[in-house]
């Protein structure tokens, strides 16, 4: 499951929104599922929520016993490697090997602007980050010599729990450009089919596949993807309320998006057609084109069937549960009821 | 309490370590210790296993209920003022309202070599770091123009849970100008006493007092103080372990105060000498001039008495417990038996 708070001060305190992500997580935890993930973002109710994921889950780790701990994203350019591998690390000895990392370029100009980081160098700085903190955890004496950072020899305290190190994942949206990066590097990938098409999300998958495999990694890698997702006994009854949230979620990513009306970064191609995407949002064609999971459970099941026939079996899905924007207790009827009556139909592609 | 891990891989896993000090976290918060702490280091066994102390204190958060938690410190120097704000509000809200920040300014020349600060700016970038945490707390649309960092108009989510801001404190080990500087700003203090003598600590405080008197502030201000604390029935056996854990930390100090060996800094009177005073250390000397806590119940509440009334009754001691050196039973009877049979005698200072 993943986490996106998407509601300020006014919708809720952010004390009450960790209380009742925490408790969601905890019934996770003992429902068996696979993984919580959180982002990173700032300033905005879109997301602002959670500017530092390893705080939030590094919390949702003491509280846990068995789900894995994922980053969804963190990212590179905002933190400097020796900070970021250090906590990491920690968090992976906290949670006991549990932790998987996603790693992320970031697109909001205004997160750019706040930390001093041109835009156009979001990929250098991704890829440079992702290499520090991956010879921090691998290796001794490290002497890294990037465009953005320089140090060593130093050797990072603490070491990773798992070795070499905790699974890493590529975080993107719709880039060509990342999803070959990570095949080649034998890294794992979270994608979110909401940004894209259906045609596009395959193609996506696709080539990370060929890259992987002409990298020479074994096995396929991890594909994740993360799904809206709202379930209740009455099919009509999940998809008003997944209108609801939606419509709201959307509204909020209008105003983080803002700033793709004066800023064009030729590293972000697309990018200025986003704002307008927020404005002609269109829940029906949403749920049409299976960008979001909503029904009853005997719905939902077909609507992931529908997936899995388009990405295949191999493919993790990660849920998003609980913006804050709708009630606690709509979101755990969701976890419940997706536990109880969709997962067991696609334990191998769920857990 | 304070954690202060002086450990490394050869000596005891990290997650060993983390599992030990936040059993005696959970005991502590069950016996009505005030907070718990930690510091922020890198590379070496000296503090090294706490590169991020928000991650380590925020594991302690979810695990208790009622106890501080308490940064001592957080370096500016190392993390951009908008994850470093975003993180401890988080964390604030996360512990719904237990947070207390120290700030500091950090000494190893390897650590601001790794991060790419010129550790001559050392107070200039504390300076600014904090007051940007605490405009980002307590102001929206911030517009800040430093000599480090410009940024805004941004509002930084979430809001801490404490109004205006979570109580800010200023950690130095000696010097005169941050103590004065924490007294006109209204902050609170921690200090080191085992890295000054008595009347140097003496003189800091009253400076302390005084320049927070010439700003107006209301109140005296809290004055923490840290000490290893080690406590058996036996007496003679508290001061083995303690001459044992004394050894060892102060040669892990030694390790990561090389640099000091071919660094000078103006910035940094008189730690061209901390090489050469690690290399003299003295158990006796430093138990007989009470830079810590050693012996029975009854001796260590003399011990306390006598910094009493050194220091006055205002201030508060914080019990260095658990370097990872000593096995953590030991450091589980220094905990109990601290509460049990020291603290009451000093209730007010103490708690």
């Amino acid at each position: 499951m993943t986490f996106f708070p998407s509601v300020g001060p006014k919708d809720k305190a952010a004390h009450t929104y960790y209380d009742e992500a925490l408790g969601l997580i905890e019934r996770a935890d003992e429902l068996g599922y696979a993984h919580v993930k959180t982002i990173e973002h700032y300033f905005f109710r879109y997301g602002g929520y959670s500017p530092d994921p390893v705080t939030f889950l590094t919390a949702a780790a003491a509280r846990t016993s068995r789900i894995r701990i994922t980053t969804g994203a963190v990212i590179p350019a905002f933190t400097h490697p020796v900070k970021l591998a250090g906590k990491l690390a920690m968090l992976d000895n906290l949670s006991h090997g549990r932790l998987d990392v996603g790693f992320g370029r970031a697109f909001l100009p205004d997160e750019f602007e706040a930390f001093g980081v041109p835009i156009d160098e979001s990929r250098a700085r991704f890829a440079e980050g992702l290499e520090a903190c991956r010879r921090l955890w691998t290796e001794e004496d490290v002497i890294f010599e990037g465009d953005f950072h320089r140090f060593g020899p130093v050797t990072l305290q603490p070491r990773p729990f798992q070795r070499p190190h905790p699974p890493i994942y590529v975080a993107t949206a719709m880039s060509q450009d990342s999803v070959e990066e990570a095949g080649r590097k034998g890294y794992n990938l979270q994608l979110v089919p909401a940004t894209s098409n259906r045609e596009r999300t395959r193609e996506l998958i696709d080539a990370y596949h060929a890259a992987r495999a002409s990298g020479g990694h074994q096995g396929a890698g991890k594909v994740q993807l993360s799904y809206p997702c709202y379930v209740a006994e009455d099919g009509a009854e999940a998809r008003r309320l997944a209108r609801s949230d939606e419509e709201r979620y959307n509204e909020r990513l209008g105003e983080a998006v803002q700033a793709w009306g004066r800023v064009a970064s030729s590293a972000y191609p697309g990018y200025d057609k986003i704002l307008a995407a927020t404005k002609n949002y269109d829940f029906d064609t949403k749920l049409g084109d299976h960008k979001l999971l909503a029904g009853s459970p005997e719905e939902v099941r077909a609507q992931l069937a529908t997936i899995q026939g388009w990405f295949g079996d191999d493919i993790t899905v990660s849920l998003t549960v609980h913006s804050g924007l709708l009630p606690v207790e709509k979101s755990r009827r969701t976890v419940d009821l997706f536990a109880a009556e969709v997962a067991p139909a696609f334990t191998a592609s769920t857990r």
